[in-house]
């Protein structure tokens, strides 16, 4: 409509998702000029680099030095900050703007994962937006699902396949067989896997990411010092393929539950049935599932990463800024947002899956199921195979629900045991 | 945060949504003093039988006989109309409401498909809400998704699973092999499908929902009129046994779709391959994907019906009122919704799934085979039945992309020929 003076935007980082986002409002003119209140105007840009070539035009805008400035500048009302880092200028640019009374849009999931509540704060004492939809899951509208779709519902779990190199991994050795140093080497060729890669695949981005859902999800503030979090370097193909043929696939998941006790928050790789929709969300998508005591549950997929949908999700964040349509950062004051408490574990229960590698000596699987039968551990399925060479044994088995604790103790009788050619290895089922 | 005064409603309509409506802002009372700037308080409530019990307390609200006068009350800040149907008196509400500047919040697909546009234009004229989350999909947050969370893109298809009724009885005709009527049925008995079925089972309330999304998607007055509509009634138990042979299960699908030439709004049962995620959306559930030129692909599943989620999508509306995030109806000022012109119907391509009887003649197959191809149909797989008592031939067929015209001039010619036993079956396959 157009009638209302322009909403000017500041815009630091312009890397893949900065340049999109530039590339984005200017292609999309006519269609925000439709959607919005106010017309989006970029005025100024910060990045590291003032001569590299971006494929986008900066007319009109001016190049800032140092990106803390877009701050201090009376001439833009809302700081873009996709410079990236938990810290450094990032951090210190987004506080700034927060202070200086402007309205922030960031897709940093670090920098919400360890100071979220503290930029809220900011935030909420001056009435302006922090948006961050482009921080968890790229285009998916997974924040504005949690946060206005399911307003009205205490949310009981959020989970999702939130890295979607690590699935593009777990999903490749699931269709090729083959071993993930193997995969994890092509997926660097194809640019799907950073030169170092342990950010994605030891679960850290999937931790950053699922701090922030769970504070919207259970109105606590951003936790993350109290996340446990597994990565997926020690899935096997042998492991990718006794999944499948117990009906299962393994996916890496960041899963937040709540209970009276409190709140459970975990990264860890685990065997979803292959009938559940999750388990069909392959390659580099993502997907987040919650449930809520009204609204059931619910999943939401798509392209959670790459310049297209991030931009997207900042782009939508302005809109959003520029009718007016704010929003308290996680959903209720901060003021309002409890510290996590985190939930009783001796209460933690769960369905398994369990490697073995046994010497071959009569009994041994009688002996391994005495132990798990002691503790409480009941066999659901077992598969043993015949295909080392060493003469040691591979088994396979899922067990019934139990007591985390008891596993744990039944695991630690059996590692002591004779029967055993290597260290097992154990992972979570998940039932959807 | 509860500074403010209240935001004070009146609801019309005490059916099972109204119900669960009233029952949600008391039970959970607390959770929506965090997360909205005002508190929900009903004040005032109408339904058509004043004794009948509900199971949930009317204390503290007035009883209105004249669900209209509710309109009128100058107590009255937002009308919610839970009382359906296109016309009559839930109409007559929400237009009084709106022409009075009280919000309408509504969960009435019918109406908005036939009177949105007009709606919206009162709605926007006085700068009040016309929020429907409710009337898409009970809780799948998608009027959010897509009007807020996708606003940056130019979205090309929006393809759903609109209707629990025809889920539920195509999955389970997929699980027993059990034909139409005998599901259908069962359906009735169980409460899933109405003792009048013709409106969900012939595609209508499909339609009346693709419709308001498709007014969403591309900018466009909702335009029921113009929208094509096949239902289920026709399809066999032998239609979804091959239909899996062939990879794929039966939905009943809202399809709507932009190119340059228009838009294409259509209902219709097609075939979706058993590895897309779609086709795993089982029994009551809803699905709704779209495609944005940024987004990519996004896909959102979930209870599409039932009190408690329909319950949800309303309070969430009210939610976004009480915080002050007020939207255009459509996405868009209605001023500046375009009349959808329909797509030029001569460009449609398409897969499709075909069901013959050939009499047992020799060269029947290669005959049709021969009509086919002389029409530039090219056959991907065949199968061909041994199965029937009559000495008649089943024939099961799918097609390579082809002009939607070339496949009608097809049928038109093989129809003529004395090799058929009974008319020959259509349907299109949709692949995601």
């Amino acid at each position: 409509m157009m009638t209302e003076s322009p909403l000017r935007l500041g815009i630091a980082g312009l890397g893949t998702v900065g340049g999109s986002v530039v590339e984005l409002l200017q292609s999309q003119k006519e269609i925000l000029r439709q959607r919005c209140a106010r017309p989006l105007e970029i005025r100024a840009v910060s990045a590291r680099d003032a001569r590299r070539s971006r494929g986008v035009s900066l007319q009109g805008m001016e190049w800032v030095e140092d990106a803390v400035a877009l701050a201090h500048r009376d001439d833009i009302d809302v700081v873009v900050e996709l410079i990236g880092g938990a810290d450094g200028v990032a951090f210190d640019l987004c506080r700034s703007a927060l202070e200086a009374g402007k309205h922030v849009v960031t897709a940093n999931k670090a920098m919400l994962a360890r100071h979220g509540f503290e930029l809220a704060q900011l935030a909420e004492h001056r009435n302006r937006a922090l948006a961050f939809e482009a921080a968890v899951a790229g285009g998916i509208p997974i924040v504005k699902a949690l946060r206005e779709g399911a307003a009205a519902n205490s949310v009981e779990s959020v989970t999702g396949i939130l890295n979607g190199t690590c699935n593009y991994i777990l999903t490749t050795m699931a269709k090729t067989g083959a071993p993930f140093a193997d995969v994890l080497a092509e997926a660097q060729q194809l640019g799907y896997a950073e030169a170092d890669p342990g950010f994605d695949i030891d679960g850290w981005d999937t931790a950053h990411k699922l701090t922030i859902l769970a504070s919207i999800a259970f109105g606590v503030r951003p936790a993350f010092q109290s996340i446990s979090v597994e990565g997926i370097r020690f899935i096997r193909a042998e492991d990718v393929r006794a999944a499948s043929e117990l009906g299962f696939t393994i996916k890496l998941l960041g899963v937040a539950r709540m209970d009276r006790s409190g709140i459970s928050q975990r990264v860890y790789p685990c065997l979803v049935p292959l009938r559940s929709p999750i388990s069909h969300v392959d390659g580099v998508h993502n997907a987040i599932e919650f449930s809520g005591d009204y609204i059931g549950q619910v999943m939401i997929q798509g392209r959670g990463a790459g310049g297209g949908p991030t931009a997207s999700a900042v782009a939508a964040d302005l809109v959003d800024i520029a009718n007016g349509r704010l929003s308290t950062t996680f959903g209720q004051p901060a003021t309002a947002l409890a510290e996590a408490r985190p939930m009783d574990g001796q209460a933690s229960e769960g369905h398994y899956y369990l490697r073995f590698l046994l010497h071959e000596q009569t009994g041994a699987v009688a002996r391994l199921a005495a132990v798990l039968s002691k503790h409480g551990v009941s066999i659901r399925t077992l598969v043993q195979k015949d295909e080392s060479q060493s003469g040691d044994v591979p088994l396979y088995l899922t067990t019934h629900r139990c007591a985390e604790s008891a596993m744990r103790a039944a695991l630690a009788e059996v590692q002591a045991s004779s029967d055993l050619a290597a260290p097992p290895m154990l992972l979570r089922i998940e039932y959807f």
